[in-house]
């Protein structure tokens, strides 16, 4: 069995060419539910939605988010009242909210929840949300009066689409929220534990914050390995190169090594970092060196293939 | 100032053809809530929506419910998981409930966002929901084993599609709710009181369930007149005609008389019925004999010449 610790956008496409390798009834992916919202009403889990579209491929190819074939007929009418439209939900989108929210509504965790939604779709592979309890990133940026504001998630990535310094983050209910079921075993019985290439900081971190989820992956370090979301110094999509800088880090793989070292035993970079290979093994990790700008499906494919060598004997 | 207590589409076409008379400024209509539903987390008011739709010339002019140039995708993903679809919510339409239910998030009441939605079409006219504390019409119908058991509205009128004998009508919250602020006065104040062609108990009976309303409007009694929205025998839409016979009622001009007589000095009926002028005089009220059809707008502003003929000296 193999897990992925994933985020959005970048384990999305990491998964869709696992699923080319392995068997999906043999792959658990560990989401992010820190980037959750509550918006009109609506409970919604961007990074499990856009995992689900991606493999079911139904993804919009253009915009990299929501479903493709898509209208926006819903966010019109609400801009007509004046309306919260900032964050933009497509009308096909918004049937999976509302079917979260029924089901939220009638007591159904998200896990269970998650494996539905994924049931619609068709998937094999296992999807669960970090926890089935409320975890929100949070962000400490400057206020217009230059005094620190904390934001949600959202509020951050969306509306003021990444473009604003950002001093500290922090994970509400970090303190209380316990895995989901199958979460801890899915660590600890894989037999390759996958750092997907998602935001360290805020996709990987909020994660890791569950209550015993980064203990189960330190304990499985010798079987788990990450993949590098900077190339050449900068994130392929979103602000992780500057976050990583805002908050102390190198926007290196160097600074991605020093973070995952303690976490997993192999790293896995660009060719286009080839010359940092000895930095990063410095810092206690072994180094793999691989095309990982997944632009095609065999590119992720071929990914998915060095990953799980650099682990798995017999791959 | 005239002022219309209403349910959905009768009303609705009623109000259409008032505007048509009267400068909509002058006009308060107030509007059943009964029928309001949540359903996948959103807050939805089907005759307060019906009524602003129809006004805004923007109503499905076939379906008669919901807004022209509709799509469905929403409820295309919802029933791909097999959610609660048998409520149909257009992608056009959602945006409203999503509306709502950020602002009642916000704690705006339901008639400040009502007079919100309302602008958002350029309506000038006032609506009113008849309170903004909850208030929903419950039926008691036959379960499976013979049993009486009581459900929602909605799922009367949708799901079951008012095929089903109704025992009973109860109004949940009748006892606490209170009157949206301005419906006491609109109903004092108003030249004349217009009840509308809607169904009498479960579309005009939840208003007067709201406290103060059934004695402001018999207080009105003189100013007050009724639109029979039964003709010959028969509702023009939905289950007006059997909930008055399973409910004790004649379904007849005579039976919608008999139950407004206390509240109405005035019951206008269609020509239809002309020979049950006289039998309705007996029960106490003026009749009025019309075309109460609204086929078409020329057919409503003339009914609503007529009503207010009936009433105000000067019309």
């Amino acid at each position: 069995m193999i897990t992925v610790i994933a985020g959005g956008v970048g384990a999305a496409r990491f998964l869709s060419g696992l699923v080319q390798v392995r068997p999906p009834e043999e792959i658990t992916a560990i989401v992010n539910v820190g980037d959750d919202v509550e918006l009109h009403g609506l409970s919604i889990s961007p990074d499990l939605d856009t995992i689900t579209y991606t493999l079911a491929g139904a993804i919009d190819p253009v915009r990299g988010w929501g479903l493709a074939a898509e209208s926006w007929q819903a966010m019109e009418t609400l801009g007509r009242y004046g309306g919260t439209t900032w964050f933009n939900l497509g009308d096909r989108d918004l049937g999976t909210h509302m079917y979260r929210t029924e089901r939220r509504g009638e007591g159904a965790p998200l896990s269970q929840i998650t494996a539905e939604i994924a049931a619609g779709w068709g998937l094999e592979l296992r999807l669960l949300p970090a926890s089935d309890d409320r975890l929100r990133t949070k962000l400490t940026i400057d206020g217009v009066d230059g005094r620190p504001i904390e934001i949600g998630f959202q509020e951050y990535f969306v509306q003021r689409q990444h473009s604003v310094p950002v001093r500290a983050i922090r994970f509400e209910g970090a303190g209380e929220a316990q895995p989901a079921p199958g979460v801890i075993d899915a660590i600890a019985d894989a037999e390759c534990v996958v750092i997907a290439p998602s935001n360290p900081l805020i996709s990987i971190d909020p994660v890791l914050a569950v209550d015993g989820v980064r203990d189960a992956v330190t304990a499985a370090r010798e079987r788990t390995v990450a993949v590098s979301p900077i190339v050449a110094g900068a994130a392929l999509k979103g602000p992780a190169d500057r976050l990583l800088e805002e908050l102390g880090h190198s926007s290196t793989v160097v600074g991605v090594a020093e973070l995952y070292a303690p976490l997993a035993s192999t790293l896995v970079i660009d060719e286009a970092d080839a010359a940092l290979a000895s930095a990063v093994e410095e810092s206690g990790l072994r180094c793999v060196v691989a095309p990982t700008v997944m632009s095609t499906p065999a590119v992720a494919a071929a990914l998915a293939d060095t990953v799980l060598e650099s682990i798995v004997p017999d791959e």
